[in-house]
């Protein structure tokens, strides 16, 4: 990407490994996540560029010799953040914040390629038990990022079957944070969105409401719903200062707000008044890597199909399309396959 | 209370029984809350006034028809909103939004004068196994508001044995947050505060470290401390702008901030970067009616003596020279003995 609009599918230097910890995985799946969009419109002009794609699942093409579990052949998925696993934050579950971790493209290659080379490979990387031709391998890409950030928004909130929840936006992490609450048991799950073919989705999803109202109407009509008490659980899936103000209008007395939404806003307004509500605000950047192993057998098994997000499939070349289908609302989220 | 810096003591008509789920207590300990020094300072000028007080312990004069489990005679602690009990909110330990609760003062009695009647008793009053002249009151008082704050921006924030701590504040509710997070088992507490008599006091309940720095000084100064990373919990025992951000800038990723102070701001920085962090904004305001019974033994046996918080007594007369001493900080926190 060299600025807001442009991106450009370019020809660079195969990856190789370069420290004995570095796998090279060869790409089979990648998308375009809600958050590229952020720059797709903003990112002033660059000579430099950058490069695209923190989701992507592949094989693997060779190992540095300090990485082990991990041979060529294996199928893998990378978590959007890459980690060690090993130091303090990762054994608590906080990978994003690995002490020798760091983030796809910028620097190193992207996902949104043919082959890229992966940092702290044996920490980073999940061995998945399918062939390259799976029909899962959606469901299973979206363990990279979109569906474990919905699911991260879910467990951070709290959501359980004594809950109810407020999904905040029908995007991609949006339907995946109704994906997730219903699989973490909730039985009311109040869907905030406006785009009919995503609320559906929603709610085959599990989304037993759909709020089409935004601002103070679509507040008041949560509250509606609620008998005035708004919702325990608040997942802001957004990341606009109207979705974050949305979420603190909604939420129930001693409720969490679970907020996963790249925050496009400075300032949340956590004032007096949600202090003598006891409104709690957590969430984050999800540790993806944390959770694939416990979400991976219900997506093997086919209980649950996150990959449904996915409604468009484009090759290398057609990306800038991809990201002009997803900028436009044409796409729900565009699955790349080089 | 009429206005700022003008306080008025009064006769005003004996409390009596108005619903039958009424009781009338005679105080026999209130106290001046830090909160009450909001209005000592900003207060406009009112010719109606405003009764003060919802910190009391005192003795059953009366109770109604519908109140049982109490009797005239009984000692017992008000928690500082008044609630049933019972109803859904209560029953999850959210007492301070209580169905059937409300505040103290403005149109009800305060607790600093000489009796109060008390709506909805029998859930709101604490039964007390000691006599009207238990050496014990001023740290049985503390269950009613102060103590039971600082434990529940300990609780909120999830203090533990395998959390440091983060204090900001050296008020009567810092230095309570500093006791409570010794008794749940902290054994790193930076306390951040600048008064020495009170730091001192901090020490004593269980700080290790003392921060007299503010601001980015004070942010510099935790993280020197704690190898650059900052502490899993932050508690913010103040409520200003200034204090917020430093219980921000001291937490570290994936941490926890309990605050218990009453928001003297509109919006919290709570921007991307936290979200990057994965830190936490959690806490409010304490019901201290959830937490008083799981307390009071350890207030009993003397495991701990939160009401050291109170450096000076006075009578109902010189109420106002107490508000007058604390906000000058003069006095840490005003008992009352009317």
């Amino acid at each position: 990407m060299y600025g807001a609009g442009d991106v450009r599918v370019e020809e660079v230097p195969d990856p190789t490994l370069r420290q004995p910890t570095d796998a090279v995985v060869r790409v089979l799946r990648s998308c375009i996540c809600g958050s590229d969009l952020w720059p797709y419109g903003s990112m002033p002009a660059s000579e430099q560029g950058r490069r695209m794609g923190h989701e992507f699942l592949g094989v693997v093409a060779d190992v540095g010799s300090d990485v082990s579990g991990l041979k060529a052949g294996d199928v893998v998925v990378a978590p959007f953040v890459w980690a060690d696993n090993t130091c303090d934050f990762c054994t608590e579950g906080l990978q994003t914040s690995c002490r020798n971790g760091g983030q796809w493209g910028h620097d190193l290659d992207g996902g949104q390629g043919e082959a890229v080379r992966v940092p702290q490979a044996q920490g980073t990387l999940v061995k998945l038990p399918v062939g390259e031709d799976s029909a899962l391998l959606p469901s299973l890409l979206s363990l990279s990022d979109v569906f474990c950030t919905g699911h991260h928004a879910a467990v951070t909130a709290g959501v359980s079957p004594r809950t109810t929840v407020t999904v905040i936006g029908d995007g991609a992490v949006g339907l995946s944070a109704v994906l997730a609450a219903k699989r973490l048991g909730a039985e009311r799950i109040l869907l905030m969105g406006r785009h009919k073919d995503r609320t559906d989705l929603g709610r085959e999803f599990g989304a037993t409401d759909v709020i089409a109202e935004r601002g103070d109407e679509g507040i008041e009509r949560v509250r509606d719903l609620t008998g005035g008490d708004g919702t325990h659980t608040v997942l802001e899936c957004v990341g606009t200062r109207q979705a974050i103000e949305m979420a603190i209008g909604t939420a129930r007395d001693g409720g969490v707000i679970g907020r996963v939404g790249a925050a496009q806003y400075a300032e949340v307004p956590m004032d007096f008044g949600t202090v003598m509500r006891n409104i709690t605000l957590t969430g984050g950047v999800a540790p993806a890597r944390a959770y694939i192993e416990e979400l991976l057998p219900d997506v093997l098994d086919g209980t649950i199909e996150p990959g449904r997000v996915f409604d468009r499939t484009v090759g290398l070349e057609e990306v800038p399309d991809g990201y002009r289908a997803m900028a436009d609302r044409e796409a729900l989220k565009v699955l790349i396959r080089p």
